[in-house]
This record gives C-alpha cells, sequence and structure tokens, in this order.
C-alpha cells in the first residue's frame, strides 16, 4: 500500500498537540522535507529545488495549515490537510512572508511558536526572510523542545513495513551484484549499475548510494564512484540508502574481487560478529551507547571510537535520523525504533572494511529488517 | 574529465574575496552542499544525511579553511583544500561548534563575518548550535550580500560543458521513451525505467524525476508517479534533473499516447513557440523580465504569469539556482548564465502542458544546450 490511513497522520498530530501542550507551545512551525511529510503525507522530490520555501504550522488544537507555494496546492490538496494558503512563489520581495506570519499570529496569538531546534534539525529559510518573519509575529519563536524529533523516532507498523520493503529491495539488488562486477570493470559503471539492479527490483528512487574498493578494503565510505577498475584481491563496498514509498533503507555489503585474503575475510567475519553481539542486546531497554560498546568492543577492543564518529544511528524517513550508536549518546530503546548497526575496522594504513545492517526494536528484542549477511564474504569472479 | 583545475577553484576565491573587500567583509561561512563544493570541489551524496554539520571558512586573505567531520578528511584531502580541521561527529554536546568558532576568531577576528541570507540560502546548523556558535564570536555575522550567489550564477566554459553532457545524457534517454512507455503500462513503471535509462545514459545519479499523464495534460508537474496505466488520448511528461559530476540539466518532454487530440498537439506547437520567442531575444543586456514577457505574450496572451509562479529560471549546481523568469525579477543576462525556459498552458479544469529547455548565454545570444525538442508531439503507441 501506498501512503498512510488518515488515522495514522491524525494520530501523529495527536501525539504532538499533548507535547506542545506539555511544552506550552501554541504552535508548531516546521520548514523541512520530512517534518512537512511526517504530518502531512506530502511526498515529492520538488525538495530538490531550494527556490521556495514551505510552511506547515500545526495549531495545539484543530487542524494543520500548509502554507505553500500554489505549485504545490494540487499534491497537497491529495493529502489529509484540507487548510492549505498559497502564494505565487517565488516572489523576492515577499516570498511567503506576509502570508506565513498572518497565519502564525492568527493561529498562535501572542502564544509560544516551537521550531524544531536540535540535531539534525534546520531551519529551511532564507536568514533575510527568517529576520522579517520574526519581527512581524505577535508571538515569540521558542525550540520545540525534540517534540517532532521524539515523534518521529518510534516508528508505526505501516512504517516499519515501509522500511523493510526498501530493505528487500536492495536485498534483491545486492543478490545480483556477481552480475555487474567483476575484476576489470570500473566502479564508477559498477555504481551505474547498481542504482539500476535497485529501480528494476522497486526502488522508487535512490538518493544515496557510497561505497569504495581497494585492496583488503576502502579509504572511506562517502566518496563517489572513481574510474579505478576493480583489481583481483580488492574488497568491493557498495552502500545504498535506496527509497519506497518515502523511506529509506541504509546498508551495505561487501565483497571480494577474486579470492579474499585471510585479512579480509577474518575482518568480515568480526564485522558479523559485532553486529550479532549488538543484535544479542538490542531490545527496549538498552541504550544507544550500550550498542556502541558492544561492537566496539569486537572492533577496536574498546578503544571508544573512530573516525566514522558512530556506529549505527536510527533510520526511517531520512538516511539517518534519530539516535546515534556512540559513547555519550543514552537514548532508551523502545518498540518501534528502526536503526542500523554499522561496525567499521582498520585494515591497514587509511584502509577499513565497513559492515551494515537494519534492524527494528520489537517488545521483547530486535527483527532484522535487511537480510542478514553470511559472515564467510561472497566472492566475484 | 571529472572535477575542475585548481586554477578554477583559484579563480572561484580570488573573486569571492573581491567581493568580500568590497563588502567589508573579514570571512565567508559556508554551511550547504553547493556553497561549499563550489569553492571547494567536494562531491558526495553523504549531505543527504542531516545529522552532521559542514562548514566551509573563506578568508578575506588566504586559502579556504575545511571545519568538517572527521568522517569527511580523507574525500576533502583529495581537493585543493589543504588547512582541514575535524572533529569526531556526531557528538551532540559539542559538534564542531567550538572548532569552527575557534576558527572563525582566528580568521575574521572582531571583522564582520558573511553568511549566504538571500533567497535559495539556509544555514544548514541547528538552531541551538547556532545561538552558541554566535554567542561565542568575536565578530559579528551578517549577510553576506548575496557574493556567493552572484559567482555562482555565471557560469566557467568548464562548468557550461558539465551542463551539457547532463543535457546530452537526458537526451539520449528521452529518445529511448518509445521503448518503455505505451498504452497499458502503469506511469509508475514508466518513471523506473526512465531512470534506468538514465543511468544507462551516463548519468551518475537522477536526484530529479517528476511528471504526470492524462487526457490532453496533467494536474502538476511535481508529483511521484501513480500506478495509473498510460491511457490512449494521455499526454505524458517526463521532468528530470539528471546529474553529471555534479551538475545538473533540468528540462521535460511530452508524448502522445496513441494519437494526438488537435488539443494537444498546438499546445506543445505554441510552447514550442514559447521558447523560441524567449530565445530569439536572449543575449547579453536582456533581463529575466523580458524573457518571461516574451513567453507569457504567447501561453496567456499576456496574462502575467500562473501558478507555477515562474516560466524558468538559473540552473547549474542545483537543480534550480539563481534567477526567476518572473514579472518583478530584473536581473540583467551576461555570457555564462544557463537558465532553462519553462512555459505553461492550460489545456482544460486543473489540466496543463508544460515544456522545458536548457540555454545558456553567449556573448551574443545564447546556445541551446538541451537537444531542441521537435515543434510535432511524440508519439508513443
Amino acid at each position: 500500500m501506498r501512503g498512510f490511513a488518515r488515522a495514522e497522520y491524525e494520530a501523529r498530530l495527536t501525539k504532538a498537540q499533548a507535547l506542545m501542550a506539555a511544552h506550552d507551545l501554541s504552535a508548531l512551525l516546521l520548514t523541512t522535507e520530512a517534518e512537512i511529510r511526517y504530518f502531512t503525507g506530502f511526498l515529492t522530490r520538488f525538495w530538490e529545488s531550494p527556490s521556495r520555501p514551505w510552511y506547515l504550522v500545526l495549531p495545539v488544537a484543530g487542524l494543520p495549515v500548509a502554507v505553500i507555494p500554489s505549485i504545490g496546492a494540487a499534491l497537497m490538496a491529495q493529502t489529509w490537510v484540507s487548510d492549505i494558503r498559497t502564494w505565487r512563489a517565488p516572489v523576492p520581495l515577499d516570498d511567503g512572508v506576509s502570508l506565513l506570519t498572518d497565519t502564525l499570529n492568527e493561529v498562535a496569538g501572542s502564544g509560544r511558536i516551537g521550531l524544531p531546534s536540535g540535531p539534525e534539525t534546520f531551519l529551511r529559510v532564507p536568514q533575510g526572510d527568517w529576520a522579517r518573519i520574526t519581527a512581524a509575529l505577535n508571538g515569540v519563536v521558542v525550540s520545540d523542545g525534540g517534540i517532532t524529533a521524539q515523534l518521529r523516532a518510534v516508528k508505526s507498523h505501516a512504517e516499519i513495513a515501509k522500511i523493510e520493503t526498501a530493505c528487500a529491495i536492495a536485498g534483491r539488488a545486492f543478490a545480483r551484484v556477481p552480475q555487474i562486477a567483476r575484476q576489470g570493470r570500473a566502479l564508477s559503471a559498477v555504481f551505474r549499475d547498481f542504482q539500476g539492479l535497485l529501480l528494476a527490483e522497486g526502488a522508487d528512487w535512490v538518493p544515496y548510494l557510497a561505497g569504495g574498493a581497494g585492496p583488503d578494503g576502502y579509504g572511506d565510505v562517502i566518496s563517489p564512484a572513481s574510474d579505478r577498475l576493480l583489481m583481483q584481491g580488492d574488497v568491493l563496498m557498495l552502500d545504498t540508502g535506496a527509497v519506497f514509498d518515502g523511506y529509506f533503507c541504509d546498508y551495505d555489503r561487501n565483497f571480494a574481487v577474486g579470492p579474499a585474503s585471510q585479512l579480509a575475510r577474518d575482518t568480515h567475519a568480526h564485522l558479523i560478529d559485532a553486529v550479532d553481539a549488538a543484535a544479542d542486546i538490542a531490545r527496549p531497554g538498552t541504550t544507544a551507547a550500550e550498542l556502541f560498546h558492544a561492537m566496539d568492543k569486537i572492533v577496536t577492543g574498546g578503544a571508544g571510537g573512530s573516525d566514522a564518529g558512530r556506529l549505527g544511528h536510527g533510520l526511517g524517513m531520512q538516511l539517518t535520523e534519530g539516535l546515534s550508536l556512540i559513547v555519550s549518546d543514552h537514548t532508551v530503546l523502545v518498540p518501534g525504533m528502526v536503526i542500523t548497526l554499522e561496525p567499521g575496522m582498520d585494515t591497514g594504513t587509511d584502509r577499513i572494511m565497513v559492515h551494515e545492517e537494519d534492524i527494528a526494536i520489537t517488545e521483547t528484542g530486535c527483527r532484522f529488517l535487511s537480510p542478514r549477511a553470511d559472515r564467510t564474504l561472497t566472492q566475484l569472479s
């Protein structure tokens, strides 16, 4: 099924409004893709264009108000939102500033207006416009206290089903990598073909693909593809965030080009062991930091991390969202959280191997959403 | 060729520093993908993750300073930037805040720090972090006066060559649409396959695909694909922003499913005429508003626009950037600007047709970067 039932959006709004009341907020102001989509279902790739601001106002009581460019009116009208106020953006002199301030003054009066202000949030509004908006408000803008992030961190069954579908699509594409990757092929060609496989297997689009290849490992995990040819002795890694109906998977697979070295095979087995160690303790009540330590013990002997910065993270409407598997994140796991386990190990000077799987926290433990990789490294010809 | 010669980045920096001096700025602070890539060449899809802030500081004299998460150090070291300062993000308690403020205080002292603040810009930093940063600065943050946008609006020959490559890739994919789109196929299947064609023809990735299909037109131009089957009498439109080496094309093509109606054929011919009317006057000295009026006269009889908000826009490192073809944009065209011409016409209640081409402004006129569409609507079986 595409989208969600109206009840899903009503439940999100009801929870948000209870938290808004607890934080003494008269309204929430949202400006980014994921935040606006979470409360409306407004799904479009048009966010790729930075030219127009988009606003959603959630009152502490009542229904959402969309304050958006007229080019989005037809699509927003297909969502459950009925109060849609538009202007013919872009109009640099008043690009929704008056319409938004009028709406906020009407909805929030002189009350407190919550704006997402914590980690991973930003204000998708030009600074010049923002100064004019705040100057014209009767109310005052404050942090939303993390309400939006807190709600998004715990997924419904319907949301988890979409992430699991995205994971299954990537799983089928990963299984076909031997068809497209072999000695003598350029990494850039493999990247191009792998995106094609993801689409062929059912991805709506492929916002993220990274990876690398080199003798027993790669230099980093965020680089685009080079034209370097795959060589015997390389370890090839592909890490994808493919999207199904607005939800991401995020996991990778490693492959040996020709027979793998003992080092590559051992490293891969250790990475799988690290994932298993974290999955073994992943249940309600465990903390993000405890998942980190379970993996860090295996991959560094307990050194406390690496330059990657973390060993996994939350996942959902964005490639990464929510908690981080780091020493200082003491978030307590609850059912409905979706998390990547992403341990990495050094395999030489400036060389690493990284493995990643996606899990959902259940009532009693966790469930793998990605089809688990074998401990044995897959060999390509 | 991938990337740019070092001289290209040096030229960008030199121009920026001259403008910074004229605006009495001690430094520029940049936080978004396109702005940081413009001055460094740092190209990665990792921006899809919102979890880590990234900073680039350009001093009014001297070389750029990158203040970035350690996960990006290896990739940034491959660019021309040598002063790379990293921290192990994410660290919610101090996610680069100290490192950035120390750097800004060192580079800018008590001077003025320019931040992009105009249309299409935003601050990709959590509001909470930003409050801590500004509180710890010795200098003062002000608008950059549009320096960054102004520089990016005029492309070098090397930049235009990349956009032209992206346009040629899309042109070859559009030519193959009859292979994937026909009566009885779902629009969602066509979207999926068309992304595959773009990759097969050489796109690095496909950040944007929108479109629609319906009798003699479609409801809007920003919706994702539905599972509706193509029917005889439909007009199918596909609008893509495919990327080659970090630069976008952005244009569309319309197709008739079975024999086109007189209305669809006439509308398509008018849209081509509107593009031609704009291209005929597109040269240095013409304004964005004049291009708008040349097209608006044909598509609305001079009514002054529609809900799309504009009839074209600048194009480059982002799907849309720079000027807007609207009544109130009096930007004067100069050689090196790259612009889309994107007229639309109503074809019925809540139905439109839109056509789009990409041009570059030359010394004497303009040059089509997209392979121009024929006046006759292409018919699918």
